[in-house]
C-alpha cells in the first residue's frame, strides 16, 4: 500500500514523540486524516501512561516506528462525526485503547475479539490502511473508525477511565474468559501495578474473594485498606505459601520480571487456572508434573475485543471502579518514565493532556 | 495405620516383582485380602506394560516401595464378588487402571474426578487403607474396590483392551475435558507410541480432523495407513511447520522426553490448547508471548475418573478401538523393559498372565 503522504493529510495536529531509541519525549507536529464518513474525531483530554509505552519508546521490542507518538489509554470529548457514525454524537465523552482497525471478516472478528485479529492495528506506532503510521494520545486530537471507540459514562471521571482502556480490560478479560467471574471463587493477584490494582477491584466487584500475592509485605495495608483486598500473601515467607497451598480457583499473574511459576502452580486448587499476563524476556520456566497431577491450566490474555471493552466500561461505571491515577502534566512525561521504570507510581501516571498540553507555534 | 501385616492376608497369590532398583522382575509369591463386601476378586488374564512401569521398578521418581509389582492396565475375569458389590457378576470381564482407591468425600471424588483426589491410591506400589502395599498385575490374581473396577463389553478382545486402562484414558479424557473432541476440529498428536496411538484412534473416531506431528519421517506411512490419521507434519521440516502455522484447535503432546513448545504453540490457532501428557525431567521452557498474544492454553491431564473410564471403555467398543500390542509372554518381560527404554514397540506391550505366568511352589 503506497498511501497518503504526510502532506495531504488535512488536520493539523500536535503532541510528544520519541524521536529515537534513547525514548526521550519531545513536542512534535503531524497531521491527521479529515473525520471519514466513519470515523470520529475528538480531542484528547487525559492519557495514561502505560508500561508497554516505555518498551515502545526505546524499540525493546524491535518493532518501534519513530517519530513515535506513545498512549493507547486515551480519553476525550468528540468534537465531529462522519455521516455514518451512529452510537456516537458531538460533546460525548469517549475512549480509545490498544487498537484502531483490525479485518472485520476473520473468526475473531467476527465473535468479538478484534485483538486477537491477525490484521489488527495498534493505536500508536503501526501502519494504518491508507499507509501512514498511527500516532497515539500524547497529542491534541485523535481520529478513530468509531468501531473502536467506546463511550464513557457521565459517572466515570475521565481521568480515572483512561488506565481502563489497556490495564483495565487487560485484566477483566481473562476473569470472564477463564471463569474467575463467580461469587466465592478464590482469586488471586500477583503484582499490584497499574494491571494488579484493577484486578483486585474487578475482582471484588465480580464477588470473588480476593488475595493478593506480593514479595513485598509493605504492600499488605494498601491491599487490604486501599484496594479492598481480603487477604495478602507475601510470597517469600514459606509458611505463609505453604498454608495457602491448594486453595485458589485461580491466580493473575500480572508480573513482568522473570519469577518462578512453580509455587503460583502449587497455591491453585486442582483444575486451578494460572492466568499470565506480563511477557518476561526470557521464557517461563514450567514444571509439567503440576499441570498434570491437578489438571492445572497455563493461559494466557491480551486486551480485549471492543465489545468486552465497552462492557467492561459500563461495569466499572456501575460498580464505582476506577484507577487509582497520579495525575502529571505533559511536561513532566520523561520524568514520569523514569518513575516507571523504577515502579515508581501508585498505581498510573495519567497525563492531563487537555490542561497541560501546549500548543507548538 | 498398623495395618493387617502379610501374615494375616488369607489369599495366597503369585507374579513378578522389582526387589530393588535394578529393576529386575522376577517371580514373588505374596497374598492378597480376603474379598470383602465391596470387593471384587479377579483373576489376571492381560496385563499391558505402560512407560511409568519402567519408572517404578527403578524408582525413578523415588517414591518406589520393594518389593514392587507393577502393572496399572489389567484385564481378566471375575472368580469372586462380596456381598455389597452392584454391578459386577462372577464370569464378567473387567479391567482395572491407574487406581483402587481414593477418599469418597472430596470435592474431586463428589465430581467422579477420583483421579485428582488428594488421597487417591495407586493401584502399585501404595500403602492401602489398611497399611499393606498394593500389587499390581504382574500377577496371578487381584483383590479390588467394586468402585475402581470397570466392566468390558464381550466385544472388545482382552488384550487390545488392557492399554486403555492407562494409556487410553489418559488420552480420552483431556480429549473431552478441552473441548477437543468436536467432528471437524483439527487436532495434532504429538509422538507416536503407546499414547500416542491412542490419541489418534480416538480422536478420529470423536470426529475430528488428526494431524499427527512426529520428528520421524518414516511413520509417516504407519500414521496415515494404520492408524487412520488425517495428515502428517514432520516437526523438523521448517516448510512443513510454517505452511501449518495457526491451523490447530488443540494439540495432545504425548512426548515425555525435553522438547520446545514454542513450535507446537505456533500451530496453534488463537484459543488453542496445547496439552501436555508426558512429564519430562526438566521443567519446559514456556515463551509467554504466544500464550498471550493469540491466548493460547497450556494446560495437563492425569488419566481419568472412573465414571469416564467406564465411558471411554464402552466409546472403544462401540467404534472399535483396540490399543495396537504386541502380546508377550510373562517371562519375556525384563527384555520388553530393554525394548520399551529404546522405544522399540508398536505401541504397547500387553503380557499374556492367564496362559504365561506360571506358579510358583
Amino acid at each position: 500500500m503506497t498511501g497518503l503522504s504526510e502532506e495531504v493529510r488535512p488536520n493539523k495536529a500536535f503532541g510528544w514523540a520519541a524521536i529515537d531509541t534513547s525514548g526521550v519525549l519531545s513536542p512534535f507536529k503531524f497531521s491527521t486524516r479529515g473525520t471519514g464518513e466513519k470515523d470520529v474525531a475528538f480531542k484528547v483530554l487525559y492519557c495514561g501512561i502505560c508500561h508497554s509505552d516505555l518498551h515502545m519508546i526505546k524499540n525493546d521490542w524491535g518493532t518501534s516506528i519513530y517519530p513515535l507518538v506513545p498512549g493507547h489509554e486515551v480519553v476525550g470529548e468528540v468534537t465531529e462525526v462522519g455521516s455514518k457514525v451512529q452510537k456516537l454524537k458531538v460533546g460525548d465523552r469517549v475512549g480509545v485503547g490498544c487498537m484502531v482497525g483490525s479485518c472485520h471478516s476473520c473468526d475473531n472478528c467476527t465473535n468479538n475479539l478484534e485483538n486477537y485479529c491477525p490484521e489488527m492495528i495498534f493505536t500508536y506506532g503501526a501502519k494504518y490502511y491508507d499507509g501512514t503510521v498511527t500516532y497515539g494520545g500524547y497529542s491534541n486530537t485523535m481520529v478513530v473508525d468509531e468501531h473502536f471507540v467506546v463511550g464513557i459514562p457521565e459517572n466515570l471521571p475521565l481521568d480515572a477511565a483512561a488506565p481502563l482502556l489497556c490495564a483495565g480490560i487487560t485484566v477483566y478479560s481473562p476473569l470472564r474468559f477463564y471463569g474467575l467471574d463467580k461469587p466465592g471463587l478464590h482469586v488471586g493477584v500477583v503484582g499490584l501495578g497499574g494491571l494488579g490494582h484493577l484486578a483486585v477491584k474487578f475482582a471484588k466487584a465480580m464477588g470473588t474473594k480476593v488475595t493478593v500475592i506480593s514479595t513485598s509485605p509493605s504492600k499488605q495495608k494498601e491491599a487490604l485498606e486501599n484496594l479492598g483486598a481480603d487477604s495478602f500473601l507475601v510470597s517469600r515467607e514459606q509458611d505463609q505459601l505453604r498454608a495457602a497451598i491448594g486453595t485458589f480457583d485461580g491466580i493473575v499473574d500480572t508480573v513482568s520480571a522473570q519469577h518462578p511459576l512453580l509455587p503460583l502452580l502449587g497455591l491453585l486448587k486442582s483444575h486451578g487456572k494460572l492466568v499470565v499476563l506480563g511477557i518476561p524476556e526470557k521464557p517461563l520456566e514450567l514444571p509439567a508434573f503440576p499441570l498434570i497431577q491437578g489438571r492445572k491450566l497455563l493461559g494466557g490474555s491480551m486486551i480485549g475485543g471492543m465489545k468486552e471493552t465497552q462492557e467492561m466500561i459500563d461495569f466499572a461505571a456501575e460498580h464505582g471502579i476506577k484507577a487509582d491515577t497520579e495525575v502529571i502534566a505533559m511536561d513532566y512525561v520523561n520524568a514520569a518514565m523514569d518513575r516507571l521504570l523504577k515502579g515508581d507510581v501508585k498505581y498510573r501516571f495519567v497525563i492531563d493532556i487537555g490542561n497541560t498540553l501546549k500548543s507548538i507555534s
